[in-house]
């Protein structure tokens, strides 16, 4: 056990497929970080301390007992702790209300925060684990939309100081899937990018709107009947789906009453998606309002805040 | 080469990934039938001819020369010979006019019948082949919407004796693709029924106007935030994915007015996906009209009856 009073900070992010542990300095920012490719549902039931407690021994040893903050996957039925849903509306003082700390056997403690769940979601509750802690990363004084790209993208609207309500949209499912195992994309070559014109007139066909293109059942029909009539090249084929399947999230995201032409969009994520995304938001018409990067990390130590005063 | 006057016909459906053929008799019945799993595209460019004259050795034997007729995916780019498309609105007289007939080493004559292009779509005209062939079996003379459930489904319009125009829909990609490669249906167990109530909660799911279920790519997601809700039993998943996507098919279908409620359409073609989609027209209200079996053979004599004559 360390005796310091200070306990030096570690954000976890512990997903399905891998970790990452960031720990940082007294002013908040980031002094090392590591990764890992151990997922939580590799992790027996029961030893999650243990190869926790393992991962982060070099850091302990150097700076004392961890002051652990987690959101997402590992508070799910699939994780460590399950840790139950914040209904929205919700401010960060309310995920703070939901937050559990538990003292670990290495001197470590661990916060778990809550997930969000929008309860007006029909017919079922939407949900979501981790991406509120970026949204309070963001902050929420701005009455804005946010979109969260993934493999479960959420757009969440923010109101008064809360998260006033969100919706789940699988497109980076429909599209990996289509993209990869359909007969559809048989004849395609190369993976996709959204950085050509393919992908941007895949988002052009999801704007189609002179009602003879069909919906998006029958739009991906196009991308067969294009090249059948050599007007799309196998190696775009992946890229202009790619748009088609992007574009159409943000069709039914405006039909849904998530933006219009001129409102302000903020995309938030730590990977390639947010560049993707705010090519669609342009293209739509939405104001793109830039967002920095890790907001994970800052929305946990927000939240933590919130849940230590 | 036989001098018989009376040369048996053969209808042949050889597709992509697989061949059947039925040996008919002089009424048009089907006498025999050969099914084998050898698709045209692995058979390398040259051998079609080859390999064809083999399979049916035994029936040349018997009867003579045989004359051979052939739609479908025979007559595409990556088969035998590339047949053009009849543009909509086409009859059975056009279908046949664009027909062509070549003579065959061993005596026997093959006839592979044209594809149908519909120009109306957007952006890239819509194409079938060998759909057009049954909805000839089915009979041009009523005015009725036809539906043809496939990998690539095909929604057509019989209206004055001629196919007036058609639209594809990918629903059995997005179905097949999502049901088993997507992290979504991760928790899913067991293959899909469309015969329990499962199936009819997806397809219920689908024609949700409540106005808060959102469009497919949030829908989906209820998929998983039921399973979390304990609201949908692990081995009940795919059965409600696969009643969403064709329900969402109906809907788009009905969106781009090929229906409305009590208008008769007819499900048409030689699998379990018939019922499938019957429980669905009848789902959505609209008047299920029966269809018989073997269009495909029945189309094909007849549009050779009308090129012969």
């Amino acid at each position: 056990m360390s005796d310091r009073t200070y306990r030096h900070t570690v954000v976890l992010d512990w997903g399905t497929t891998g970790f990452s542990a960031a720990l940082l300095d007294e002013s908040g920012g980031v002094r090392e970080v590591k990764t890992g490719d151990l997922g939580i549902q590799s992790v027996p039931n029961g030893e999650h301390e243990k190869v926790l407690s393992g991962e982060l021994a070099d850091w302990r040893a150097r700076c004392g007992g961890l002051s652990i903050i987690a959101s997402g996957m590992i508070g799910s039925r699939n994780g460590w702790i399950e840790m139950p849903y914040v209904p929205t509306p919700a401010s960060a003082a309310d995920l703070a209300a939901a937050a559990r700390t538990i003292e670990l056997p290495h001197g470590d403690t661990l916060t778990l925060l809550p997930g969000l769940t929008d309860r007006t979601a029909h017919p079922h509750s939407d949900v979501m684990r981790g991406e509120e802690t970026q949204l309070v990363g963001f902050g929420l004084e701005r009455d804005i939309v946010v979109v969260l790209p993934g493999t479960h993208t959420k757009w969440a609207e923010l109101r008064g100081g809360q998260i006033h309500r969100f919706r789940t949209f699988v497109t980076s499912e429909v599209f990996n899937t289509v993209a990869h195992h359909s007969f559809l994309m048989k004849a395609a070559k190369g993976e996709a990018s959204a950085t050509g014109q393919a992908f941007l007139d895949g988002v052009k066909l999801a704007m189609d709107d002179s009602g003879r293109a069909g919906g998006l059942l029958t739009r991906l029909f196009s991308l067969r009947t294009a090249w059948l009539a050599g007007e799309l090249e196998q190696q775009d084929m992946r890229s202009r789906l790619w748009g088609l399947v992007v574009g159409w999230e943000f069709r039914e995201a405006r039909e849904q009453n998530w933006f219009s032409p001129g409102d302000p969009i903020a995309v938030v994520g730590d990977d390639h998606l947010v560049d993707v995304y705010e090519v669609v938001v342009e293209a739509f018409g939405a104001r793109l309002v830039s967002a920095g990067r890790d907001m994970a990390i800052k929305g946990a130590q927000a939240i933590f805040q919130h849940a230590a005063s």
